[in-house]
């Protein structure tokens, strides 16, 4: 298994995503300074890994804050900064959230520090067997006939702590029968081509690069039987904000009749949230359009869109694979 | 104006297209060897354009061979090679063809040459008269409430002679009314964003660069009034060939019922193929996908889709805007 962050020797290191595919590099994240950094760069990406590279983040922050008189102050702030990093997955939140509940009720610094690490712990085993049970649920609900997937973005073991997420789903289908994926290659930050291309052949499972443009024409000649995408967040009604270019797949599903599917472990769902109109959408930076990794591609002044995620609205989604069930309608989601 | 392509004192010069916007340069074009390079390497793009190129590059094999005793047969060996150079664009082969009829009735090189060189002068002032005359039959048939309008590829004054196809519309409306354009990038070989954006900043039309996956939710969410594109190649029944992320546009226009134009001169249709499903869609280079202009952003030895061109069905065009009128069903195009 690719882990995306290693808690060892109390020490927290990440693969640094950006430098993929050309250079492996685990980079050292000493303080939750660094780990914001790492965050909002993209070093470690994907809604589950976010929550988990928040809790570490935390944990951090307790342990440089443990001998302060006000540490519990600093933390709060600490916390605040590690939430301003990325506003839409939900991940983040939940986990900041439910440390902060622990962070309210807790007397002793040493005693914290030591809780947040337990936490963190118990997240990446929490998302380790959900993604095993992603897994599970796909391939019992995707038809047997399913060979032609298509995929977006990256929701591998590089998104989360484990398997992945969409590409959990992939793994257990290509477990059973040979399979094709088709991943697109997501711009502006190809997470397509740079990651989920990267974790498929060294799985070993038959894939193809496409161009976001790409998507529609593959569909109907490639014969493509059913798509899975992670996301970041869900709201109550089932819309489901994912990477930008995740909504025109579902459009196109739609349009080709073919089933379209979420992957994402139950901390994706926000409840608090009714529909996808209300999901905040991360307006990233211009240049990350403007430029590939480094390399100039349209004029350096023109103005520029750049939503890091869209949202897709549940009557589009065929149906929502979780760690527990398969969602098919808002009502489930609701009452569970 | 800007010329894509220029005939003076009898020599040829091109705007060397793969060095924008970085770069403005125009480059010499000796002889036809070096002209089929160029469309190759879609230095010149653009069906109109790859038209007037081709006639070119004939005229240039006529200069060099006119003083040979074989000059028939190794003009028509010239003439197959820059046949070869793209298979989509119908303008290249309806020039070629025009100009082997010409070819088969002349006895004398140095004639023969002088007609060429007629043909391809008229050829380059009927397509600047067309792309004026799209402009004026699409400004009478949008909307005047059409504001926010969505393009890909380049379809401008370099994508043929004169004021472009799409975007000769797109002037057309910006003349009488504020508009913006949403232009999409275009991947792999980004001709929106390096060339359309560059166009439509030196007119001083309001413009923003999408990614191609943003389209479904720009649509939505900027209130996307119309979709415009031009076409390589269109058959008798309408279906249209255009570049590769064009028939996602169509499939999206469709799901929010906005209107989806197709510009394209006339000399766009081949009604000796009946349906989309006949056209030959050139399959280029993986290295155009895992590369972005040298920079690489997939693992090197990755398996790559790379179709230059999807075909949209013509039940997902709501018109096609030419220098003659707006077709809007297909027995219009087959009476034409």
């Amino acid at each position: 298994m690719i882990e995306s962050i290693i808690y060892k020797d109390n020490k927290i290191t990440l693969l640094d995503q950006t430098l993929l595919p050309i250079e492996e590099k685990y980079i050292s994240i000493p303080d939750y300074r660094t780990m914001i950094e790492a965050i909002k760069k993209l070093r470690i990406r994907g809604a589950p890994a976010i929550g988990i590279a928040a809790a570490w983040g935390i944990y951090l922050a307790a342990e440089e804050f443990k001998d302060s008189p006000d540490w519990k102050e600093k933390l709060e702030e600490a916390i605040s900064e590690i939430e301003a990093s990325r506003p839409t997955a939900v991940n983040l939140f939940k986990a900041s959230g439910e440390i902060k509940v622990l962070l309210a009720i807790s007397d002793y610094a040493d005693c914290f520090t030591e809780t947040v690490r337990d936490y963190a712990l118990k997240l990446m085993e929490y998302e380790k067997n959900a993604s095993v049970m992603m897994g599970v649920n796909g391939l019992e609900e995707i038809s047997d006939n399913a060979v032609n997937i298509m995929t977006i973005c990256n929701t591998g073991s590089l998104a989360t702590y484990g398997e992945g997420t969409a590409l959990a789903v992939i793994r257990a289908l290509a477990e059973k029968r040979d399979i094709t994926v088709y991943a697109c290659e997501t711009r502006p930050l190809l997470q397509g081509s740079r990651l989920t291309m990267w974790e498929l052949m060294r799985s070993g499972i038959e894939s193809r690069l496409i161009t976001d443009g790409m998507t529609g024409s593959i569909i109907r000649d490639k014969a493509i039987d059913c798509i899975v995408t992670g996301a970041d967040r869900i709201a109550a009604n089932g819309d489901s904000a994912n990477k930008i270019g995740t909504f025109n797949l579902a459009v196109l599903a739609n349009h080709f009749n073919i089933p379209f599917y979420i992957a994402a472990p139950e901390s994706t769902f926000d409840r608090s949230i009714k529909t996808g109109a209300e999901i905040n959408i991360e307006q990233r930076d211009a240049e990350e359009v403007k430029f590939v990794r480094g390399t100039q591609i349209a004029p350096a002044d023109c103005k520029v869109e750049n939503p890091a995620f869209d949202v897709t609205p549940f009557e589009l989604i065929t149906g929502i694979i979780t760690e527990k069930k398969v969602y098919k309608n808002p009502d489930e989601i609701h009452k569970a």
